[in-house]
């Protein structure tokens, strides 16, 4: 079904933006492995909102309580059960929103799913708020990673017009990667850090919102992982990446632009490096045929600007679809979102990629 | 593991480029469905080669045999088997070849996954081969969505530099859809289609190849499919679609595009037309929180060009890599690769395309 | 893995005998389902030891919180999170066992298995305990077949030699099973019952346990559910059925006694019964070919004596198995377990087994 | 879906009683293996009705045509496809059958699964046909589990009231197995054999059937194979077993008759047996929690007697019962069912069992 991921490993979510909690199960991490809850803590900071003057002003203060599979800090090979409450939550900031759906969220598409059942308040299940535990599912799963030598991170390729500098697809390292995930903002200039921060500040005072591209790469990865056809890298990857909302799109190496290239240009061609077989380019962003290759694994997912903003915006109110005494079904009114609003989750969008990917590769190597 | 897909239905694929078959295998069909052969072989037609001066000369007369699930033509709830013979394999056309991974194809990586046991020739079951039991399943999967009121087609939308007219995100219909199925070169705009091939001539004269970007719509499926987070739309058609060879980049909707749109244009406004909820624009690609939002769904992908090409190109010679007395690996060497090359695949990929959509909207179906 | 079961509906169970909790997570059910929570703590109670003389002392005060999943106490199509505390978890009880697996237990292979990782403090994962969060969500899924008209309930058919009154195997109704839920001691006969619970005490005075066997009937099943071959009812049933510890076999309808009977005397002959289609007799337990043929369906378990025993026993203390250093593993010693025993799980079970039998009926109704 | 087994390995099997061929699909064996052809034809065999006079006279001449997954002879990464010909379907020996369930099938269950549109032929997809690739995918797995140093084998342990001499539980060996793969009829005790086959000659005169109860047995499986809860060695195997047309009941160790045992007469104790932990009785068949311990797993099934017998009997005739315009759904007639019946098919199920233990118990191992 659908909260389930995973063929070695099992992730299941669950939570809606305004339950009692959100939380995760994971099944089948191997025993004995330290799970250090501080460093889990500072990987699940990264996606806190109300941080900073970019990020919504809801303060949900995540403090993951492990209700089970871990003895003495380590797992014991049963299910991880982790629970998140919804501390913060205001639901009655949505209550104005019944039966309104909101432009570019899930409220439409939910309440004709669920014959008007569904969890309307802060998008239920389908919110963002949901990213929460599957952070700490892959911050657990980049833990075990780590000490395999992978490393994982992620930063923002391009927000508002502003170009980060890319990773260097041959030689991208550890090293950086783990710099990477300490950055306040995750870019490689710093420069274009500053300049995409005042977009998001311009953004916001337009009471608009904007959209990025995040790249993430990993390196360390040992070549062979991945079964292909449906179980091969990008599948796997691309599954578990667009259960983060807002993502519209995922390219790996060259992606797109592969498209338009000839074959001798992107065609990477193999040498010998010492006893070690690599690429001179890497336009395959580390994997062949759904398999990796050994060169660091890179992809990139579009995240589309946050449906919620400021403005008043067309919609319609939904009038009793499933009732069969009324078959008008809704009629057209304005509406205005208040509450918090976050005009860029793409900051906070990036340890949860990094989580996704790190949740897909710890299954591929079927620890 | 890899070769099944589904979670209502199952698709299983079988074979490799040289074995003595590829075929497949479908689960959980409906009883009763009628198998239009003909129809069926008018669709994988469409994916074969040596059909014309832009593919490559292989001639595989792919004659469906079907072994099982079907009785007087139609689906008896048992799993379906069609085998597709190989009939016209080369496999001494790749003994040159042997220990010397073609650069862009998987050979090195399924070199490394099955520890130098797996069938290297053609691309083994790593080859686009594999695109014609895949079709099979899904020109099956596409008669019964049909039934259903549902359309499928898919176009190129870019290729060498040539682009075709987009789909009209709002206003595609079924009937398009039907008859852009039927064009013998898959594009909206003839006066591009003619563009591209010259295109693809002059490629295949510099012994070149060249990849393109396909757009592929659905028309007529229902609001409230998909079962968001890890089985939303987006992730089941991402998931089968990264089983084609080839394919390096997805994008739904306004794709990548949405990532630098502001919220205020991203969002798709809701109106009601008659007793209908629709959207003005779709930039959300008919897929809210990966749900079906009733509006034509939309996506893209991008196609890598072939890596067989005419020219020389740098590799190395894997030397019993598993061995332990060796430790060396490899040398660089020069590589040609002769037979037969297909300067372009993607006019091939369409059918592939719309296919393996075809197959993930049944399987959401849950039918 | 080991801990999510089903196809449509995905129920996942966690936590361990002295873990901070246990729980189940349910994804899949229909939204707008209501769970009445009254009845559901009542289901739970017949699970709850200490209620009476011929269970265990331990007071599991298990009341159900919800996380996720339900609004207006009812399903929205989120997954259901339930969580049950451990309150009453005496983890010193286990301290002298550590590293001495009990014999009939889960603890040496546990052992093995997680290479002395495993939580084993009262049989960790691998406890009864963890029937409880079966038994809820057994329980919310006995609720939503209820309301489809299909009923199913267990009783004890066998217990240290005391035989009770089997299921009429075509005449079973609703609600007969109803009122046998309602029983205090779930037997068909009440006489059977005061000798079954004798027996019990019997053996509780002597330091002992005994087994036995729990036979379940579903009645208002349509004909037609189940999947054949590898989902078949049985193959479905006896799959969740062996997740309830203690279960050492499974039969259906007639099962092993069928084995000695001809074919004339097993073969169920149709008949119509106004324009129904029935059988006159009901060997096959309501199931041909792994589908439901409409007649009640019918099945047995076999539950073996709690391991845990009073008495003396030999077991070995395991020496660091996975220590490379360590080569002898262990030494043969005396053992006595303390704390509290069950001298008879069996009446605790039957909630269990019904429990069970709910969920796989209501994943195989593909809700 | 139904037919399709397996988390490791997938096995997808195919096929109908009278299509033009059965088959089936493994994926997820490693590469490199090499598959004795030879062998696996010697195990088919044992499965082949008309080998002497207890068996049906249907001659299947079953090869096994490998359609794709070797290479030389062995396995290489690829999912293997293997094809078995329908050559001596006798479709017209059913036609007289049409619309009326034979008692004991799966005719009726599979008319109203599939709304009257299933392959009634000869019980179709549910017929004992399929365990001729079941044989096949087992067979092949057997042969991975050998040079593992795991046997699998299984005798009549009960047929008419004669009972074969049981396994010892604690000492069988893999040489006693394939010892006993070998047996022209598989029974330790050869005269319990004589008397099984005369009782098998007579209940064929009488124009009858009789079912029996086979034990399996796998020797050398090392401790810690099987993810507890729903994934467990037993819920693995009662999973499958359950597929094979006929299989009633399933039973582990002591199995049934543990629910009659004082606990401290089912414990099995545990003692070092040099530096390995050995249990001094095996009541648990090999298996605690879910988890083997390394002791010989042992389990049992019941096979019920052959539902096709020469004597009439009483059925109903169906009536487009899925024609609305029908009501009466049927009337009731007598039944005399021609062709070539199996007076005894367990010992042709006991290959079958076997194959199916091989299947399940490669998959835990997680090759």
């Amino acid at each position: 079904m659908s909260s389930v991921y995973g063929n070695n490993i099992k992730v299941t979510i669950f939570g809606q933006s305004h339950s009692a909690a959100v939380g995760l199960v994971i099944d089948g991490l191997p025993a004995g492995e330290k799970v250090n809850t501080e460093a889990l803590q500072a990987f699940l900071d990264r996606r806190a909102p109300g941080r900073n003057d970019y990020s919504s002003a809801r303060s949900e203060r995540d403090e993951p309580e492990f209700l089970s599979g871990l003895i003495n800090g380590a797992t014991c090979g049963a299910p991880i059960c982790v629970v998140l409450r919804n501390q913060d939550a205001r639901r009655q900031d949505y209550d104005d929103l019944a039966g309104i759906p909101r432009p570019g969220h899930a409220d439409y598409t939910a309440y004709i799913k669920h014959h008007g059942h569904n969890d309307a308040s802060g998008g239920g299940h389908l919110s963002g708020r949901l990213t929460a535990p599957l952070c700490l599912a892959g911050g657990i799963c980049l833990q075990l990673l780590e000490r395999k030598g992978i490393d994982i991170a992620a930063h923002i390729s391009e927000l508002g017009g502003v170009a980060d500098i890319p990773f260097d697809p041959v030689g991208i390292c550890g090293e950086q990667l783990r710099a990477l995930r300490l950055a306040g903002f995750p870019v490689l200039s710093a420069d274009s850090g500053v300049k995409m921060v005042d977009e998001i500040g311009a953004v916001r005072g337009e009471g608009d919102s904007i959209g990025g591209i995040i790249e993430c790469a990993a390196a360390g990865i040992p070549a062979g992982l991945g079964d292909p056809m449906f179980d091969g890298v990008e599948n796997c990857i691309a599954r578990i990446v667009f259960a983060i909302p807002g993502v519209r799109a995922i390219e790996f190496g060259a992606g797109f632009a592969a498209a338009g290239q000839r074959g001798s240009a992107n065609n990477d061609t193999f040498y010998m490096d010492d006893d070690k077989v690599r690429t001179r380019t890497n336009n395959h962003g580390g994997v062949l045929g759904g398999i990796t290759s050994g060169m660091p694994l890179i992809f990139r997912a579009a995240i589309k600007p946050t449906p919620s903003i400021a403005r008043r915006q067309d919609s319609v109110r939904l009038i009793d679809m499933f009732e069969p005494a009324h078959k008008t079904g809704g009629e057209d009114i304005k509406l205005v979102i208040n509450g918090r609003h976050d005009p860029c989750i793409v900051p906070r969008a990036v340890p949860c990629i990094e989580a996704a990917a790190a949740i897909a590769i710890l299954d591929m190597m079927k620890p």
